[in-house]
């Protein structure tokens, strides 16, 4: 980079645009944020935050030279054809994920990426919690020796809107997706097979899409260990984020937060707080944390730990489980 | 039964009938134990616990008409046969798990006490436990709603010896068989199928004997939830005993229990105990309390809670898991 | 002991006096339970657990020479004759606290001890709790440091009936002697000054008949380290007992101990039991370890490791107290 | 306010007034930072984050009509005249805690700004926490009954320079004012008499300079209930904030704050997190929540729920306390 000021657009003012719109403007005085475009733009709350550039073309990024870096919250289905078309304009990208329900559309958006020579970052937030961070750093320096089980409990306090179940890619490729990155990020290891059992208890009408909305994953890792992933589209206590690796020296586990440590006790029991509600609450430092370390990659040059690569392999083992629900069969990932 | 003095004999008298002989002396007054019976007995411990009759000959109880139940733990490969020779000589029996290995053994085993129509306990002793039962009984007041995942950790301390190894039955027989009648137990519900992944990931020796020592089940159950149970040989931190019903209302769990509540904080960190080190700890009461259930169908002449049909379900649930690791496929149970 | 054999007379068997009577019978077969006397003897308990001499005179006692033991649980009015008659007759001697409420009375009763060369045990049961000999231990071998301040809550579960108000000695001598010889115990240290302020919030009648309900104390120690105790007579939640021993290298501190370690998560919240409900279900074990230390002194010929040293000093911290509370003014303790 | 825009500045910039003017800027950008004055100003720093006015003369902000608002972090000794010199150019005013030692100096503060109608809320950031905040709402909502113990825990992990000992104030004035205010904070009751018993256990050269570094405060309050406070400067294993409201219903209570929620179970144990290290770590939140009480009250023209009232109440409990110290004897504060 020839200057040292990071200047960014934002593709996309959803809900999840608008928060690291939001993140980016309280946490990094470096960062110039001067364009923000979305089709259905939210003008008043662009200049509310005081977006320079507020605009739905494409172009009001694509055409600033000032503009080194993306981040992209336009509609899943988008992604990739928005990473070459910002690839192609020169420009750093920060990628919500799903880049894609396909393997072949990302390996098409990895291979404009390397073509362009620009550097691409993929929205696993998890990968920036501390607590997950502190059970990935005891992993990696042996401090519970060789990984054996990953156990892993991932459930959403609500299921979603029946509307965004058509769309959603299934609950493999729109929920697992971040713990199939997590098990491979938290282990070192790659997925080598995968057995997905699925069933539809939260509601009905989630099955007359063809989703399922609870399901209990096994997976053969390279080095030897077995992960479990259980997941769940509804808890009604909360966002339910549990972790363990338990290995041959011992066990490390990131549990549940919660919004505060009061503990009430009464004549009828002894009450905590429940976890957090959603990933908004849990993982609000994280979201800050990615875009830090995007920024960072900007100003020293640099790749970004999390990339096409990794968005790649997530979905890959989405796919792979999706093919063992249907066949109740383990699935291989080998290549 | 036509007295209320319960007379009991002692079948086998290592470790485990030591610790149930003195449970029965120290808990239960009412009891009279008479009679103690092993090929090697330690007639000095018989002795100085003050059993009157001690003996290597079965006869010294089947001869004796005011013995009128057996608590059998001789080793397991003995158990058939001695469930036989005692519901003939119209004892009751409390026998330790497993009765058999093969399915056909156990019925063998159920069709010798109905016939002769005393009862047969199973020494299933997590039933019992204090923890375990308030689980259960959240769950069946339906206190957390429809189960929908069954989530369950259970890891010994210490590998096993090598030597018990061969005739252990292997890591499912052995081990799991106690997690399989949990889930039954927890949720009232049968296994319908079922798929293992095992690995040799403790002892390479053990992989020698053809058993595993690491492995993860997913069971499918009648009413639609799924079942994970994962294992291990060895943790090096305590016998790990967790389990969560999670259902459509909520969540409850019986997380591990430890000798004391002391936190100590000091500069090096907040350390807690550890869990329990090993069944014996972790279960103390509930081998008391089985006892209990056993005295007291007795004195009602009633049967017990947990029985030969329960023994025989968790052998083939192991018998389909077995199958499953071999075959790398999941395996149904359904008659 | 000329003989190895304990053979131990009850003296009172009421809630308390049953408990160890039951206690002995079931964890000590090396010990012979032969006689139990109470002016209201219940005879048909004392048959049916099995003590073959039951009478309501004390010459049934003192008047066996196989006797060599007795256990006193009589009225706390009593426990200073009792005390004397039993040494007089040369049986060692297990007291319940209070041995009186008067100095000069646990005076004269540990002279007459100390005169028939019999050992006296006090009943401190919390001495020989698991958690609270962790806590002893880590502080004796210098874990924490120098003590430099130790937090004691000791509070009730529900207020006692008011008719045991009148003679129970005030909250001081019936209820914070526990404390006052626990904060002895932890330290090793003595206290040298005692400010008590105490408060009548619980129920009013209790103020009526010129006690308190609820007190903080503070305690200033021999090695400069400060003790602070609250208690109070009803919590609605159970039996509150925490203690924290503070020092220069950090804290160690024993929690509430609950029945199980179950967590029920829900739309309502994380529910965890409530503490034990009182002292009788939170120092179970504590109860037959006293008993344990009594019979191995006996079996040894040793001194106890507590006695009427250690009852004289809890109760002339209470006078102290209840002089500061009476004066608003701390009170000095040393010698 | 003719304005809605509100317009700050900043009375010193040392460690604890950079982190303020961080705050500002990072979480209101509704608000305008214009300006800074600080005798000593870091001049880079000012510049970096980018406040227009630097400056080392206080007419810098005097003489600037758009300020409408100042926060004061000037050393502790000048906050009274600031806050004169301030409210008479009719600024309104946060100013950190504390005001002045001596009670008569906080009373000139709160007359000069009552006279000028300007604002003055003071920095006990505690009351911003969520943890506390949420006892505290507990408390006044009924949800365990009528206060009858608070019991608090105040400790420092780690001694202060000796350099800060002399115009500290001393333990009570620098250190337990904040718990001194929480306990009025928390029950609603005022503090009618205080007895102070202090250590000086951690260094003793803290005691050369007159002062304390361990203390216990035991507090009558208004409404009958007793609060403890128990304080050290130095735990070696973090900052140790914990409190309890015990009352007729039940307890609530606010347990240590750790940075994660992560736990190692290996063979030497199971380890959790330190509590978070110091204040800036432990109320992060609660210094954004009380600048965001301040702005809320400039944008609305209302009170701030903690004002010069509640310093002055403060301070009259740490004179109390000294005064406590030195006599050895309860204080009275009643009016």
């Amino acid at each position: 980079m020839n200057d040292n000021k990071i200047t960014i657009g934002m593709l996309g003012a959803g809900r999840i645009g608008k928060m690291h719109a939001e993140n980016i403007l309280a946490n990094f005085p470096q960062v110039d944020l001067k364009a923000v475009v979305d089709l259905k733009l939210d003008f008043e709350w662009a200049k509310k935050v005081g977006i320079p550039i507020r605009s739905q073309e494409i172009t009001a990024i694509t055409d600033d030279p000032k503009i080194n870096a993306v981040v992209i919250t336009t509609p899943s289905n988008t992604h990739v054809e928005m990473i070459k078309v910002m690839a192609g304009a020169g420009k750093n990208i920060f990628c919500e994920k799903p880049i894609a329900f396909a393997p072949d559309l990302i390996r098409q958006a990895n291979k404009a990426v390397e073509k362009a020579g620009v550097i691409l970052q993929v929205g696993f937030n998890r990968r920036f919690d501390t607590d997950i961070l502190k059970v990935r750093n005891a992993v990696e320096s042996g401090t519970i020796g060789h990984p054996h089980i990953i156990n892993m409990t991932s459930r959403d306090p609500k299921r979603p809107n029946l509307k965004f179940i058509p769309d959603s890619g299934g609950l493999f490729m729109d929920f697992c997706v971040h713990d199939f990155d997590m098990i491979r990020f938290l282990t070192g290891y790659e997925v080598e097979e995968i057995y997905a059992r699925g069933a539809n208890l939260v509601d009905p009408k989630i099955g007359e899409f063809g989703d399922i909305d609870t399901a209990v994953l096994t997976l053969k890792l390279s080095g030897g260990a077995i992960g479990i992933i259980n997941v769940c589209r509804e808890t009604n206590y909360g966002y339910d984020q549990q972790l363990e690796v338990f290995g041959s020296n011992g066990s490390i586990a990131a549990q549940n937060r919660r919004p505060t440590s009061v503990k009430l006790s009464c004549k009828d029991g002894v009450f905590l707080d429940q976890p957090f509600y959603s990933f908004i609450e849990r993982y609000k430092e994280a979201y800050i944390e990615e875009i830090n370390e995007f920024i960072k990659c900007l100003e020293a040059d640099e790749k970004p730990s999390v990339d096409g690569h990794d968005a790649l392999e997530a979905v890959l083992i989405a796919v792979a489980a999706q093919k063992s629900l249907i066949l109740n069969q383990p699935v291989s990932l080998k290549k």
